[in-house]
């Protein structure tokens, strides 16, 4: 596939993968974005910053080197990317094997996320898509490499591909970007069902060599073969 | 009717039956199963496993033996089943009036499994449908027929059409797979409306000779005669 | 109006809504049902039981003389009415100043039900629609008069529109069925917000003199003077 | 543009952003309102009273003078402007700075306002968008100017664009209507997470001077540079 190929098909990508954000409810008027990484390229593309969702085509989204600066010339460069950009850069910097990210502030992560406490693994669902509890990252704001060191040194050698980061909300990698999106949408409905579960008495921990047990048929067992996820 | 005819009719009414779990919100991503037993024969139908709700037709549901193994040729076999597929073979098995079984994720129920806690009937809706509390079932994990059996040791000789398998989330049982994903939608509305109750108070018990009384007129006068359900 | 335009008229009205009930969450599967008096006749019209939200019909709406028995040869008269239709004819009989009644079990009313406790008014949108708190009604189970004599005992000379029935759920009435739908609505609505507001700690009391102050306003000027509500 | 056009521009735009109350489940039945002041006139555009969200029009929204007197003559003048039109126009006579108004009851923000209680600033999107905490105002009811007053005394000279008045609910302002339709938006997504954080235990508290930086960016560099907002 030529890099102009390679570009337009994760422009389609990441434009599409918006609506699944609205569909799960993780985002409200022009907040969060989802961007992915152009394969065999130093270049990854993002949502602009501050457009509405129902405004979103891949015409509109931003390509950016790995650096977070926008690719002159190319399509849509006369906009400015998302606000987050410098953290999604920095991820994919940092983590070669990171082809997509998301951040979103959903309403359950963000509210774990306020009270800087990880998520414990204490269902199932969590320990198929997590392998385990749900990691806090350090309180940083925007302006400089703080917030993407965060992810990086949070998530890097941990099985969960989402971190809660203290005060702000969750940011989430995959393999691509439609895996990121889904982390995203997991670690909503697992924060939500945690919350609910603790909200009406103690949940009861799961065996850790069940949690690995879990962990490991669900990587290499669920879903086709020819379309693994 | 023949086989081939019956086969159809339940393919087609399982894959519409996904369709209700997205409206009532009892499931996210490729999450939650439906299956269907055919009339008459040794067979049911269920959903192929990490596919897209919003991809799934009659073609692509998945034929399985009682053993919960794909029958060789038939349509869409090339495909994987459902990862809880031997759960609800199990159950056909071994419950023989049951002609369909439901599982989700949905979030109040499983919050109540996370606890390990059966939710207690005191509202009458519960009483219409279930005919008491919705039991718990043990904690077991995919690999061999735990899950299965947990599920048939707490429903057999047990009102209930729902378990919460303990740190998992529901099974739920039906005359057909309408009325499993009839037992799931309720499961998680009173779940909820129980959750909610509780929060802010002490509940109600009711008269077990009212739930008696509910759960009989429930049964045998609801609906229409033409149709019961 | 001759008196198959009225029936007619109220058969439209009916039918269309239940589709408010789907629209705001207060029901799901078939739960709940809605009914209007005729205005003129000794007859109301009323959902048929255990019927599906999208195949409700003007034509299948069923007509019920104020005994609740289904009028022989009228349209739709070869189907069971709604399982609640006797509560809704005690109603119409008892008081004749409603013309419309609503049941359903939406999730937070029913949460006070089953705690039989009713909704204190610490919020000026519940002081304009209800004039003060919610009240609770009798346990009382389907086979006889006391559920319909429950609602008609709490709410005689009540300012509410809406009472929770203990252990059940809300039943609404109001000036014709767009009205209790309004109510069952608003009910839901303010049943929600109260339950946040007191899971946050102490909530502020209203001033009586305010509440009869806003809902004395609500009932003369809100809306317009054409078509009040 | 000549003040015919502005008019109508007003007016397209406070009809459509009425939507967007319906979208984000911010409002129930005929309850909320959106106003936009006219640019370069002593006039503004409000909801009329009483009218269901799917029937509102360009037409049907109404013109009123900074007293809240509707124009004699203009399109729409035969019905009753909102009932809190007083409120919105004491708004755009004390605060020049302000062109749209926006009140609802939307669930999470009328709770926090039931215990009278502001919203603390523990979450960095709130520190974005309010630059602090979310303030409540005085308990007032409609009939004379205090809710306005209540509204004008409490944002004046206070970072955050939205007021949770006593009791009562949320009202919002804006540069413009669409700009206070945001911020009633955000008030009921922080009012949310901060209310489910808090429930699971004791929020950390953010560095006043992180916020004063994350207020400072947000006024200055989010969004596009041709369409800031």
């Amino acid at each position: 596939m030529s890099r102009d190929d390679a570009v337009a098909a994760v422009r389609e990508q990441v434009a599409a993968l918006h609506a699944e954000l609205v569909r799960y409810g993780l985002v409200v008027w022009t907040g969060g974005n989802v961007s992915g990484r152009v394969p065999g390229e130093d270049l990854f593309v993002i949502k602009p910053s501050g457009v509405d969702y129902d405004d979103l085509t891949p015409a509109s989204m931003i390509l950016c080197d790995l650096d977070g600066v926008v690719v002159p010339g190319s399509e849509g460069s006369e906009r400015s990317p998302s606000s987050d950009t410098a953290a999604h850069a920095y991820v994919y910097r940092h983590m070669p094997e990171v082809g997509g990210v998301v951040h979103t502030h959903s309403t359950y992560a963000t509210a774990w996320a306020a009270r800087g406490e990880s998520i414990p693994c204490h269902i199932t669902a969590m320990a198929d898509e997590f392998g385990g509890e749900i990691p806090v990252g350090p309180f940083a704001i925007i302006g400089d490499d703080s917030i993407g060191r965060g992810i990086v040194e949070t998530l890097t050698d941990h099985r969960s591909r989402a971190v809660l980061m203290q005060n702000h909300g969750p940011f989430t990698i995959g393999s691509d970007a439609r895996d990121a999106v889904k982390a995203a949408v997991m670690c909503e409905d697992v924060a939500r069902t945690m919350h609910l579960a603790r909200q009406g008495g103690a949940t009861i921990p799961i065996d850790p060599a069940a949690i690995d047990a879990l962990f490991d048929r669900y990587q290499h067992v669920y879903g086709q073969q020819e379309a693994p996820e």
